[in-house]
């Protein structure tokens, strides 16, 4: 099976943990509340670039993939934790956003109640696939949660992140960290972790290129039309967030993500997957910030 | 250490876990936003009643109590979870109640996004803080993760039973079974699986405690001024949410407060600390539906 596959195979097997598969997958499905049901459907599929898990389930693979259960539910999990942040970052009180995805986002569609509810369902589901997972060998589920819980939770995880937004004074190193970094690095610490190799000498490839999404974001949230972006743009200035793009220039901003993937491909640790990491944050660099759409447009500027 | 003494220190140990205990106790608590980190403290203390993880010790207690570390964990997660759907039931899209506990809701003294965080940072903690209780004895992890989030998320969880209310037709059992009976039976299941006992064997008497709960709760939503609720009163029928008190009268619903909390107390299975828990049983009726400022009404109108 191919990583794509793998992802959205335990992506339908977490929903049908969860009882959201549907009438043949899912026994009890009709105890759930039909909209929440379809909601939480919506929030997860289809999906957009999966590139949390993916990078997940890439460093498992480097790191010898020694427990491919643990490593899919592990990958699951994180795209479950930030597709809930979606969620709950496209809710009126947020950011508003109509679109996500290219579609409508969850409270556009199923109204702001189901919205709250839906990322609450994914956060909780989240944690339920990683134990599921961990049945057979519950040995690491102690520190993956542990890990995923300080990457997504307060003081400093996604939720922190998004906290930051309410506060007068922000600086943007430990905003961007927590917003986007502390998930990316859940990501290959948690891939680590699944493969029973040592986190913590994966932490920095990730940190690295969460702040190099986070900028690419802001990148993209100016240079992108709000059909590219398959959601509102310029929506940063909009709602005066804490941005590289308005803060450096589009110029500077592009050179930052430039050096943060540098820096990101530098801290790949030794290991046999090594090229193929690189690889995969090449592509991932002209995916995010293609030369045709962004590189020439600042340069024409 | 007491029973109340015992759970208000899980709950501080927890809050130290997500480095919510403030400056002495938590040395990255300065990386915590500090609207979220008052929030979060703000949802969980001083607490209610703590009905939920006292039921959950005794239980423990009651099954020997082998694990008292595991317990204290799992309790602490209960309340956790409690706390935040509280917060988030109480978002102006929901409830729109602006005081729980007798003081300021956190969307009131924090603000709408501050408050669906602070739901969000606590159903994280509660995973956290029980994955932090079971570092040594792993074991036991996933069927209690599992359970709580079974208990918790959709299809048949808290997140369900809220999420009901946004359907066009409720059948009033599943709704209460959901909203309230599910989080009780997670008390029961999980303070007997932290003890290593039986979970299942306790399910029917944390089920029909969670009703009569729920039952109690749409009395005194009628019964109750809103100073003696400490939050406002008659917001069900101002809802138009199903509630036992308007669907059976204030005689009714009492009746089947009573006939509930009755099954409770004959579905304790037999155990050392039976006594103990007819006796919590008994207290809680008395509390919930007091003969003076409720029966007495009843009987007069």
């Amino acid at each position: 099976m191919n990583t794509q596959d793998r992802i959205e195979h335990a992506l339908l097997a977490a929903m049908s943990l969860g009882s959201m598969a549907g009438p043949t997958d899912a026994p009890d499905h009709k105890d759930c509340p039909p909209k929440l049901q379809a909601a939480v459907r919506h929030a997860v599929f289809p999906g957009g670039a999966r590139i949390r898990p993916q990078l997940c389930l890439a460093v498992a693979r480097a790191c010898g993939d020694k427990d491919p259960r643990l490593a899919d539910a592990a990958a699951a999990a994180i795209e479950l934790l930030h597709c809930a942040s979606l969620v709950h970052d496209d809710l009126p009180c947020f950011d508003d956003a109509e679109t996500r995805r290219g579609v409508a986002s969850v409270h556009t569609a199923f109204g702001e109640r189901i919205a709250v509810l839906t990322g609450d369902a994914l956060i909780v589901l989240a944690f339920q696939t990683l134990a599921h997972g961990a049945e057979h060998a519950p040995q690491r589920l102690p520190a993956l949660i542990s890990l995923l819980a300080r990457r997504v939770g307060a003081p400093t995880g996604i939720v922190a992140g998004q906290a930051w937004e309410c506060e007068p004074y922000v600086a943007l190193p430990a905003y961007h960290r927590a917003k986007t970094g502390s998930l990316f690095s859940a990501c290959t610490e948690a891939g680590a972790l699944a493969a029973g190799a040592d986190p913590q000498a994966w932490q920095a490839f990730g940190l690295c290129l969460g702040e190099a999404y986070q900028v690419a974001d802001d990148i993209r949230d100016v240079a992108f039309s709000a059909e590219l972006l398959g959601k509102p743009n310029g929506r940063d200035l909009a709602l005066h967030r804490p941005s590289s793009a308005t803060e450096l220039g589009l110029s500077g901003a592009i050179a930052h993500f430039d050096q943060l993937m540098a820096r990101a491909v530098d801290a790949i640790p030794p290991c046999a997957g090594a090229a193929m990491l690189r690889a995969l944050a090449k592509a991932e660099s002209e995916r995010l910030v293609p030369q045709a759409t962004v590189r020439d447009l600042a340069l024409a500027a």
